[in-house]
């Protein structure tokens, strides 16, 4: 297969066709230079306390997108659906997660809000083009994430604490790390936390709480970015009766060019 | 008076004071270094299409703070009383504006949920300290704003056109200023237009539907930011039966300080 050929088959859309038939993967390195999204829907009488729990936790929720109720398309990617192109998704019932299917027709409502939330695979493209090295890419891994003891701020019924993924980095590239993810705040921005994962209230970073452990080289800094997975933990500790989500690391591949959500 | 007295009769509490005690004044260059507010307060029913609004149109419509309804202080200025710390309000019934008063204390209802969104006086002390000069300050002048002929995404029962500020800015300067306020998206971030205001289907820059004509030094060039007015064209265009703003121009000076508001 040529080169051209590789990026042709990871363009957005043939992704999105790809874990519409049924592939199931972590989409990490998949379409770079395209934003991906964290998905969550609710029934439209939790729409606004949702809405107002990302507006107050904008680094853990930037909205990218919200659909009208029942609406499974977004701008964000014309001819996409949204109950289909995700290579997995949870189903939720009071707040615990009783399926991973890989399409949710079956589960669809009606009145489902979805809403689409910038995801850190996004500035990967920015890190790797400045030379940061992914460690869960090349170890084919889905990035580690810790629920943390931070507590978000409440909205409404929501409440929960905040979730982060991370990143082992090399000490020498660890400003271009947090300069390049600075400039793309719709998609969590720069970290929260680098080094000690305690100050985070995370016990052990073998163990994370979604996603796979990675190993970092010799030296690497654990680099800790705010997660749209917080979205799920927050469904699990405010428990709306039903609610649907992307699997973690399985995101929405988007049409939209990460230089879109870049500030300067 | 001292240059320190000056700096303390300026910061943002002694500032709402005054306002409250019924100062009706532009709030443009008062408590340099901290962030205002646009004010937009609705029923609770109209929340929801308000935030989407938002959500949807964030370069107009950066939302900094979201009330419980019925409350009427913010995290964003301890001890402040959005009824009564504004120079001025508008009432507005069905779309339209019928009575500018000095508080809204009569007008208040206990399901009002008030919005924050930021405002460009805020970046106006980023760009004076880049040499940029505030003409509308310097001529003591209310800055103008201009409802263009671009739409805003719709949301809900809400639409409208986008609201824009002008500033003349020096040729040499223009550089500054689009980089120095491109870093602070919470507050309108970058310009949408320079030069020409036809592109924004502005006819004449002597006549602004909001503020003061500013007088332009030879040379200078227009340069347009999208402006939090733009909540109040909507509230004309859409017409729900009762809502309460700030009066153009005069905005809610926070506690908070505008580097929180920068992202790199």
């Amino acid at each position: 297969m040529s080169v051209t050929a590789v990026r042709t088959a990871r363009a957005p859309r043939e992704a999105r066709e790809r874990f519409r038939r049924g592939l199931r993967a972590t989409t990490a390195g998949w379409a770079p230079g395209f934003a991906q999204a964290n998905l969550l829907a609710v029934p439209a009488d939790w729409a606004y306390d949702v809405l107002l729990f990302c507006q107050r936790n904008p680094k853990p929720c930037p909205v990218l997108d919200v659909t009208d109720a029942g609406a499974w398309t977004t701008p964000l990617a014309p001819g996409a659906d949204l109950r289909t192109d995700l290579p997995g998704y949870r189903v939720w019932r009071h707040g615990v997660p009783v399926e991973e299917p890989t399409d949710v027709l079956r589960h669809w409502r009606k009145n489902l809000v979805s809403f689409l939330i910038g995801c850190s695979f996004t500035f990967e493209t920015a890190l790797v083009a400045a030379g940061v090295p992914m460690r869960h890419v090349e170890q084919g891994r889905t990035v580690p994430m810790y629920t943390t003891r931070r507590p978000c701020r409440p909205a409404g019924r929501l409440h929960g604490p905040m979730v982060v993924s991370m990143r082992p980095v090399p000490p020498e590239l660890l400003g271009a790390a947090i300069s390049e993810s600075a400039l793309l705040p719709a998609v969590h921005g720069g970290p929260v936390h680098c080094g000690e994962p305690g100050g985070l209230g995370i016990a052990d970073l073998s163990r994370p709480d979604f996603g796979d452990a990675v190993e970092a080289a010799p030296g690497d800094i654990p680099v800790f970015w705010t997660c749209g997975v917080t979205l799920q933990a927050v469904v699990a500790a405010s428990r709306p009766p039903f609610a649907l989500t992307h699997a973690p690391g399985q995101m929405f591949v988007t049409d939209a060019r990460d230089e879109q959500n870049r500030v300067a």
